[in-house]
C-alpha cells in the first residue's frame, strides 16, 4: 500500500510550503531537537532535516552514533522539534517518537534506509563520521590529513540515522496570529488519524 | 558588590560579540528553549532573548504565567536554551536552572525587575497578556477590541520573567570548526568558577 497525497498528514503540506518560502536561506532546513537526558534534564541542540522518509511524515535526521543525543533517546526516546522559519515567521513544534536507526538495526529494510542516507550525503559530511569522538577534549597535535574516505565504501559504523514520527505538531503563524494544533492517534502500524485544532496563539 | 567586566562568566563576551555580528538580523534574539513536561517528555519552543539581568550573567526571558513551559518549570526547573546565529554559523547551547518571577515572588528585589521588565516592553507585548489563554480553543465570535491597557499599569497578573543562570556552556563555532565547553561551580550565591575545554566538535 502506498500513501497517496490525500493520506499524508495534514501539517505536512505546510512544512512544505514553508520550506518553499523559506528557500532562499541556507539555514530553512537547520531545526532544534530536545531530548530528555539519563539524568531528567532537557537537552536541546540544533540538527539538520534530510526531508520525509519515503511514502510517509516521518523526519530523517542524520546523526553521530557517538553523540549525546544516542544516549538521551535510548533512556527516553522522545523529542521535540522545533522549527522556526524565520522569513515567513512560522514555527512548527513537533513531538514524538524517535527510532535510532544504527548498523545493528533488526530490519534490513531500514537498515537500506541508512545505506541510501549514507550515500545521498555529501563526501565532506561523511568525513565528519570518522573524525574524533565528538565531545571529548581536543587533542590538537592530531594530523587532520590520516582520515581516508573511499566514496564507494557503505556507511562506518558512528553514522546513524533518526526516524522521528510526528504525534502531535504546534503551528504558529506569526504573521497571520493563528494557531493550529494537530493531534494524532495510530491506526495499525503505519497510519495515524490527525485532528486539527485552532487555539489561541 | 558589583561584577566588574573581568568578573562576567568568560562565554558572556562571545554572546555580545555574535549579537553584534548578527545585528542585522531581525530574528538573532529568538532562542529555543528545552524543558522537561510532567510526564518527563521533552518540550521545545522559541522566546525571545530579553537580554542579561544588571550586573549577572542571568538571562531574561519574558513570558506567561498561563504557557505550558510554567507548569513544566515547576516540575522540572532547568532548561536548556539553544541559540543558533544564522549569520555567523555560531551556536550556543546553554543549560541551567529557571527561576519563575511572577506576581506573587516572595523578594520584592526580584519583583522589582519584574515591572521594569513589564514597562521596558512595548505596550503590543504587554497586549498578549491580556488576550484569551494561549493554547485554549479559539472562540472566533470574542471581540478583540475588548482588550483594555492603560499604560501607566504595572504588571498583569499573566506576566512572568524567567531568569536563567547558565551551568554550562557548550560554543560551537561553524566557521572556524571550533568547539568550546564551558562549566562552571557555584561559589557563594552570586558567582560561579568557569572551567573551559576545547572538545572536538
Amino acid at each position: 500500500m502506498s500513501l497517496t497525497p490525500s493520506m499524508a498528514a495534514p501539517w505536512k503540506q505546510l512544512i512544505l510550503s514553508a520550506l518553499e518560502t523559506n528557500a532562499h536561506l541556507k539555514h530553512n532546513r537547520f531545526i532544534q531537537l530536545a531530548t530528555v537526558t539519563p539524568n531528567g534534564q532537557p537537552s536541546n541542540r540544533t540538527v539538520v532535516f534530510r526531508g520525509f522518509f519515503p511514502e510517509s511524515d516521518k523526519i530523517q535526521i542524520n546523526t553521530d552514533w557517538r553523540s549525546s543525543k544516542i544516549e538521551d533517546l535510548k533512556n527516553c526516546p522522545f523529542g521535540e522539534i522545533c522549527w522556526y522559519f524565520t522569513d515567513s515567521w512560522e514555527q512548527f513544534r513537533l513531538s514524538g517518537r524517535i527510532d535510532i536507526i544504527d548498523a545493528s538495526y533488526p530490519d534490513p529494510a531500514k537498515l537500506q534506509l541508512r545505506e541510501k542516507a549514507w550515500f545521498s550525503s555529501s563526501l565532506n559530511s561523511r568525513l565528519q563520521y570518522l573524525v574524533p569522538h565528538p565531545g571529548l577534549p581536543r587533542i590538537v597535535d592530531e594530523p587532520e590529513e590520516g582520515v581516508d574516505l573511499d566514496p564507494l565504501k557503505g556507511p562506518v559504523n558512528a553514522f546513524c540515522v533518526l526516524e522521528f514520527d510526528p504525534e502531535k505538531v504546534d503551528y504558529l503563524n506569526l504573521k497571520t496570529n493563528e494557531r493550529l494544533v494537530y493531534k494524532s492517534e495510530k491506526i495499525g502500524d503505519r497510519m495515524r488519524h490527525w485532528v486539527i485544532q485552532e487555539v489561541n496563539p
